[in-house]
């Protein structure tokens, strides 16, 4: 799984049906530190995170079973949201 | 998934059975605000979008689930037609 | 799925059972207009390409799925073989 | 599988209900000379590693199977401990 | 697949049961001319490789495949040795 932060919501009507009813997420991702580590991305929610907060995600085939017993083509899921971060870095 | 640009499309004779009248668009990867970021590729259409409209797309496994019950190899499948995105950068 | 250009051939001897009696191909990746774009590869070859032929192929579980109802563990596939590509580019 | 280094932990409360029970672990990539290699990230842990442990990690559809039979959507599962490494390099 | 040549081996006790009596290779990815091009990294082995080999190796559910009827939670497999390579480039 990958830290990200939750940076934006994308709207679409013309969709894949199995994406109805989700929310999409924009996605920043971060290191355990906080700092921007790549491409911004589109993420399906499924836990109800919101705007600002740090979170985590998974991809691939993963990113689908977060959602089972559904069925959702989805790549990229954030599946938790993060209380703390410890390190021993620094 | 990730957000893209419909830039072209491919046509093919000879190809997998599987891809028999899936139309094949050629996709630009782009970032929230629209920019370019990365190499152009080849993505089966899920929904019906067409040239210039911004779209996301996923790949992996979940490319394949969008086409269920069909079984189709595709590693990287358009899945929705982008209306708007909201993000609180800048 | 990713374009590319078949280069060359691999033979092998010891190799799974799975791969029994599939060609494989040394792969070029290239862009829409044609330029190499990254590290060569090898990919099994689903529909009969042969040398100089641009392709198209795809990775992952899907590039499996290609061989079905066989069971082949192959991570990328030639897929198919590119009539035109035509994009809004240039 | 790729080599990694324990070290750090993530603690999250609004988690996938896949997660309960799973400990976290934050992993920085590292080659077979212990130089770290790549951007820190999050990893369930199937082994019971610890901080400062040299450990290997599986990712994609495989970081799942570790868990079997439990369906848990993980895309990185530390699935060793490291004991020694020997190459003929250098 | 890609190329790699086997430049090491892996030794580990605390692991995943379903890596019990599988061997882990260290290898160095290599180029279609023998050139080295990326991170080395750990694969089971499937098919009997040793040191100093050329092998090709698949990644992803693949990598997974190779051992079947086995569940083995592998993400990166060596499944067949290189007797010679051609390539039209040069």
């Amino acid at each position: 799984m990958r830290l990200g932060r939750v940076i934006g919501r994308v709207w679409s009507t013309v969709k894949s049906r199995q994406f109805e009813g989700r929310k999409l997420l924009v996605i920043q991702p971060i290191s355990a530190d906080g700092k921007d580590t790549g491409q911004e991305f589109v993420a399906a929610d499924a836990i109800g995170a919101g705007a600002g907060e740090t979170i985590y995600w998974c991809r691939g085939k993963e990113a689908a079973l977060a959602f089972l017993p559904d069925q959702v083509c989805s790549d990229a899921t954030v599946v938790g949201i993060v209380d703390s971060i410890h390190t021993g870095k620094g």
